[in-house]
């Protein structure tokens, strides 16, 4: 009875080239108007058109195949007019590869105040200067077209967690209305839209928010309202119940996780897209990811110590610094400390991915799972 | 009678190439163990061992050939000794071209508190701490061994200004007794040494400082305790007059100096080395350097500006990203902007001093000031 909603394995800009023996994990293609990439793929986050400290440069050197920007930021700053008038988001900020840009929803509800939601869309102050501004799915794509994104997602209500059966059941009703204005909007003809299956933690409203949207018909989908509070658990329970209710053939974006961690179990289930600002917010507190698990550059230990962050790791970071000098840096308050770190953990990130779509080609996902658990927390400093 | 003074014109590392034929400006070549470069030269800071917001590939692509960093930031934090453990500063910081350090002499006064001094040196609080310290001129030469940078500095006392004349002379006898132990300390085989005249505003006790300094016989001779307060006219003044008592065949180095404008002026009185924080700070503040004047790009002008900050700049940044973007980065607090800025402005010096160069060396640097200050000031946004 699922099988009416399996879309063809090869669409438009989407093939599955691997899929894992043992798991729902799988290695696709995905093609856009900037250039194709492999998934599983993690995007780090430019929030305001930058990927905090790093430029494109360092990016790409890092590994990163596409990256996510905020259209709730963008729109009330500089303005999506501005962006659109110097040749759209790409050409703004000097990034050739592909965006993805959100809706805007998710920040309206977590940074803005004084909301207030109708049918048609919500009304909110502007976390910067307090002005009055409204956005509603019409809206939404109206700026995402304007900043020229590849992918760009429908706008949807986020519910808080927790909350009761009665208020989500509405908000997944109200989803799926804002979902078929925004399918009906007109996008750029190179971009594509991917809709936001929200349902808090209740398994049939989950279901009921994918199967409406999967008869609406999006490029992909993507989970959302999740990573909010949540136990591992019950995240996985609805990432694998939800992954059931959605095409084979479209890609599944996982919103705002996370963790490696969560990242390796999520893959096991389908998903294929990442987002997560840990690998800047954590390199900007001087948090830095390695294989042994997570290293805090101001410990006292590492101010002499002459190895790099990783000796396993290529990045430009461990090529060229000490433990010492970043933990110098960061000390200091030098602000190449930020770029520095993160580079490092933005090509962690990256390449985990790597590695994860080359266990999957070559059909080891779990016995490259156990290595990657084994090692986990085995710090040496 | 000056002519005793003067050394040959061509030393150890050391060699004038050009002579303007209309002021005291000149072309020379300075070897050291981590290259050469031509003078004049300007050196960015790197106060605690990162030029703030570059890495040493920034500094590189700007068309850096010299950095300077501060002995008393790098004595107190991370401390010589890591610095030394790890390679010297050198291989700390990834810096593969030439590090001049100063003594410490002039942060032991303007930073740090509670100083007391005497005949053997300083006694002040670390400004990180409050930690005591003792810094003298046999500590300032050990702690610039151990840095291993290529130049280091004498040991001086940096008079506030305004100072009384019988105050400043005392000075400058510590300073000259200092500059003698300093060069009596074992330091680096390859550590050129450079002493410091002081004075203050008194051209007798400039006079005194030189030839006391000049008779110890130096590599190279700066001029400390300038840009501190004084006009502009006294400070040529104190520059002219000065130089007049140094060897022509060493560098004579500025410090702490400046603006564009102070560069082109002290370059025809006969300087060879500047150093100033100024494009760095400046940047960070939003200040840009163009050969039309300084540009504010906080101002809302720029919002939907689609051009670079200097159209006729060759750095990475004027070469990839838009002031409107560059406005953006900065009004949204972006750490790029630090470093975006700070590349334009550092790219911004390095070649002010390579038009200042090629200007001496086809004898037309009169046209070359002309030109410069004609179009200062006819920013047009």
């Amino acid at each position: 009875m699922l099988e009416q909603f399996f879309g063809s394995e090869t669409i438009l800009n989407f093939k599955v080239l691997h899929k894992c023996s043992s798991s729902r994990a799988r290695v696709c293609k995905l093609e856009t108007a900037h250039g194709g990439f492999k998934t599983p793929v993690f995007m780090p986050v430019g929030t305001q058109g930058s990927v905090k400290a790093l430029s494109p440069e360092d990016l790409e050197e890092a590994g990163v195949k596409i990256i996510l920007a905020n259209t709730y930021h963008l729109y009330l700053r500089p303005g999506h007019g501005i962006v659109e008038k110097l040749g759209g988001l790409h050409a703004f900020m000097n990034w050739k590869g592909p965006i993805l840009t959100d809706s805007g929803g998710y920040q309206v509800y977590s940074l803005a105040k004084l909301r207030s939601i109708s049918e048609e869309g919500v009304t909110f102050q502007s976390h910067i200067d307090g002005s009055r501004h409204f956005l509603g799915p019409e809206e939404a794509i109206d700026v995402q077209r304007a900043l020229g994104s590849d992918i760009i997602m429908a706008f949807d209500e986020c519910v808080p967690y927790p909350a009761d059966y009665e208020y989500v059941l509405q908000s997944v009703r109200l989803t799926s209305l804002w979902a078929k204005r925004c399918l009906e909007q007109k996008r750029g003809s190179n971009q594509d839209i991917f809709g936001i299956v929200q349902g808090g933690i209740y398994g049939d409203l989950r279901e009921m928010s994918a199967r409406a949207l999967v008869e609406m018909g999006f490029d992909g989908y993507a989970l959302g309202g999740l990573s909010v509070g949540e136990d591992m658990e019950t995240r996985q329970k609805i990432i694998r119940e939800t992954i059931n209710f959605l095409p084979e053939g479209k890609p599944v974006y996982l919103m705002g996780v996370g963790k490696p961690e969560d990242i390796v179990e999520a893959v096991s289930l389908g998903v294929d897209v990442f987002d997560c600002v840990m690998p800047t917010r954590n390199a900007r507190n001087g948090t830095l990811f390695t294989s042994r698990g997570k290293l805090t550059i101001k410990n006292s230990s590492y101010a002499d110590d002459g190895n790099p962050v990783d000796e396993d790791c290529g990045c430009y970071t461990c090529t060229h610094y000490s433990r010492a000098y970043l933990r110098h840096l960061f000390m200091a308050n030098e602000l190449l400390a930020y770029r520095l770190n993160s580079i490092h953990n933005i090509y962690y990130y990256s390449h985990l991915m790597e590695d994860i779509c080359n266990a999957i080609r070559d059909d080891r996902l779990e016995e490259f799972r156990d290595n990657f658990y084994s090692r986990l927390n085995h710090l040496t400093t």
